[in-house]
C-alpha cells in the first residue's frame, strides 16, 4: 500500500481518478495504522486540519489551499464559497503561520482573476504550485545536506553515519521529503549508509509515532530512544551528526524548535559533534534578533503529559499516567541559541548560524 | 492512611501489632493507588524485590535484611532457613550492591552468634539496624543539604527556591527521606517556601509516578514536566538548584545517575545554576577514576519505552504506543563528568566534585 520509495511519498494529493476528492494519510492513526483519508469538501478539510489528521506546518498550508481548491466545485456560488472556506480554515489553526500564507495566496489569485476565470483550474493551478514548491524547497534543504553526510561518510570509509534528530520535521510535516529528513532520504537514496537515533519526543511522541513510522516506510535504518539518550550516545562516539527542523528561527540564527531541541545541541557541543538545523527560510524571522527573549513559547494542555494513547488487545486507549491532582506545566518548544548550533541547512545553500551567514544567502533581507 | 509529615514517612516497617509480618509500601502501585503490601515469609521478601513492589538501592537492602528476620521465626531450623533466605535474596536482583551488602552484614551477625543465641531478636535489630543507619544518612544528607536551600531563600527574600530533580531519589528509595529530596523536605518542614520541578523520567516514569507521589504527600509544591522541559525552565531564571541522586560516583566525583542527568548537567552549566547530587558515602566507587570509561550502562528491556501503563475507567491497562517492528536502544543511565558538578551532598557534609573534595572528607580513603 506505501509506494515503493522516498521519490513517490507523499502526504496530500488530487485522487486521480476522482477530481472531486482530496486523499491525505489520516497521521491520527500512525504509527498503528496506515490509511488514506478523504477529504470531499472544504469542511472536510477544516476538519482535517483542526482534528490533526494532517499536521505539520507546510503540510497544514498545502491541505488548506487544496481545500479552496474543493470549495471551488460549488456549482453554484464557487467564489463565495472560497471566501466562506477561507475565513472558516483561518479559523481552524489561527497561530499556524503556513495556513495564513497559502490561504491569502490563493485568494489573492482569486482576487486579481478575470470574471470568467475557471476557479477550479485556478484554485488547482495554486494548490498544485504551493505543493511543488514545497517539495521543490525540501529538494533542495535535501541536496545541500546531503553534503554533511557524504562528507562524514566519506571519513568513516563508508561506515553508517549516525544521525540524531528530534521532533518530526520529516515527508509527513510536509508534502514530501521533509526538512531535517531530506538530507537523510537523499543520502539513503545514494546508496550511503545511514542509520537515525529517533528521540521519542515527548510529551506527544512525534518522533515515536510519526518520524520512526517514516524512516520504516522509506527502509532508513533507524532505533528509538527515550529523549534523555542522546548525550549518552554522544559521550560514546554514537552519533555523528545531529539534523533538527525548526519552527522559527531568527534573523541572528536562535532557533525556536520542540522542547528539548536545546539540550541536545548542549550536548553536541560539549561532544563537538556538529548540529545542524534544517529550514526552509520562509521559517526566518527576519524581524526578530534574540530568540530567549523574543519568542513567546507556547504553554500546551497538560493532558499531552498526564495521558497516553495507544494499542491494547487492538483496540485504541488512552491511560492516564499521573495522580489526578498533579500540576502541570507543558511547554512546547524551546530556543537554542545560535552559539549551540553548528549551521543552517536551507534550500539555498548551508551557512554558518549568524547574521552574516543568513544575509550571504540571502540578500535581499539586508535592509529589512 | 499517609502519615502527617515526612518526619513519620516510612517505605518498610514491622507490624507493632504482629511481630510476624512486615509492612511495605505498594510501590507497584503509586501513584493510583497508596496500599501496604504485607511481607509474611521470607519468600514474600523475595518476590517484593524482584517484582519492584519496592525498588531503590537502600530500601532494597533493607528488606532484603528484613526478609532474614522473617526466615528467622521458621520454628524448627531457623538457621538453615536464614541461609535459604540469604541465597534466595541474592539471586533476585543479582547487580543491587546494598541487597549484597545487607544480606552479608546479617549473615556475618548470624555466623559469629554463639550457639544459643536468639536469632530472631539477633535479626530483627540487624535490620532495624540498617533501616535505622539509612534514615540516620539521609538525615545528614538533609541537614547538609538544607543550608544551600537557605542560602538561596535567603538572596531570594523568601521567595520560594525553585529545585529540579531528576528520577526519584526520594523517600521512597530510602526507608525515609530520599537523598535528593532529603535537603527538600528540611527546608519544608522548617517553613522554607519550596517548589519541585519533577522531571518525568522517561522510560519508567519515576518522576510522575513516584517522586510527584511523595512530594505530593509530604505537603510540597511541586509541578512535573517533560523531561525535555528543564533547559527552557533554566533559560528563563525558573530553575534556582538541580539536586539529583546518583548510582555510583567516582573516587573523581563523576556522576552515574538515570540517563538524562547529563543533559540538566549541561543546561545547568550554561546558565550558572548550581547543580548538586545527593549521596551516602556508601555509593562512592574508591576504585574507579574516569566514569564514563569505566562505568558500564546498564541496557534495558525495549518493552520500558514501547508500553505505557495507567488507568483507563479506573483499570490499570498498559498501552503500546509503538510500531511493533520499532528497533529500540533502552540505555538506563548516563555519566555526568565532574566538571559540570558544583558539589556532593554526602552525609559528611558538602564537597567539591574533586578527588580532593572527597578525600577532604573520607581522608581514610586516601591509600585506598
Amino acid at each position: 500500500m506505501l509506494p515503493e520509495s522516498a521519490e513517490d511519498f507523499r502526504t496530500i494529493w488530487l485522487n486521480p481518478d476522482d477530481h472531486s476528492v482530496v486523499q491525505v494519510i489520516d497521521q491520527r492513526k500512525l504509527p498503528h495504522d496506515y490509511s488514506i483519508h478523504e477529504l470531499r469538501s472544504w469542511t472536510d478539510g477544516v476538519v482535517a486540519i483542526t482534528e490533526m489528521t494532517v499536521r505539520g506546518a507546510p503540510l497544514i498550508g498545502a491541505t488548506a489551499a487544496w481545500s479552496l481548491y474543493l470549495a471551488s466545485l460549488h456549482g453554484i456560488a464557487p467564489e463565495a464559497e472560497i471566501r466562506t472556506a477561507a475565513a472558516a480554515l483561518l479559523e481552524s489553526r489561527p497561530t499556524a503561520v503556513n495556513l495564513r500564507w497559502a490561504v491569502e495566496r490563493v485568494l489573492a489569485r482569486v482576487d486579481t482573476a478575470s470574471q470568467d476565470s475557471d476557479l477550479v483550474a485556478l484554485t488547482r493551478l495554486e494548490a498544485e504550485s504551493i505543493c511543488d514548491e514545497d517539495i521543490a524547497i525540501c529538494r533542495g534543504i535535501g541536496e545541500h545536506g546531503l553534503r554533511l553526510i557524504e562528507e562524514i561518510s566519506a571519513r568513516k570509509n563508508g561506515a553508517p553515519v549516525n544521525i540524531l534528530t528530534h521532533c518530526n520535521a520529516g515527508s509527513l510535516a510536509t508534502v514530501n521529503w521533509g526538512t531535517a529528513t531530506a538530507p537523510i532520504y537523499f543520502a539513503h537514496q545514494k546508496g550511503i549508509a545511514v542509520h537515525v537515533w529517533v528521540d521519542e519526543t515527548r510529551p506527544r511522541n512525534q518522533g515515536s509515532q510519526l518520524t520512526a513510522w517514516e524512516l520504516a516506510a522509506n527502509h532508513v535504518p533507524h532505533t528509538l530512544i527515550v529523549d534523555n539518550t542522546g548525550g549518552h550516545l554522544m559521550q560514546h562516539d554514537k552519533v555523528d551528526l545531529v539534523i533538527t527542523g525548526t519552527d522559527r528561527t531568527t534573523r541572528c540564527a536562535d532557533v525556536a524548535n520542540k522542547i528539548g531541541t536545546y539540550l541536545k545541541a548542549l550536548a553536541a557541543t560539549d561532544n563537538n559533534i556538529p548540529f545542524y538545523v534544517a529550514l526552509p527560510s520562509t521559517t526566518i524571522d527576519w524581524n526578530s534578533r534574540d530568540g530567549i527573549l523574543e519568542i513567546p513559547i507556547e504553554e500546551r494542555d497538560p493532558l499531552e503529559l498526564t495521558e497516553t494513547c495507544g494499542i491494547s488487545n487492538g483496540k485504541s486507549i488512552c491511560v492516564r499516567t499521573v495522580a489526578p491532582d498533579t500540576p502541570v506545566s507543558n511547554y512546547a518548544f524551546d530556543v537554542t541559541p545560535a552559539r549551540l548550533v553548528t549551521g543552517l541547512i536551507t534550500e539555498r545553500g548551508i551557512c554558518s548560524a549568524s547574521e552574516a551567514g543568513l544575509l550571504g544567502l540571502f540578500p535581499e533581507m539586508r535592509e529589512i
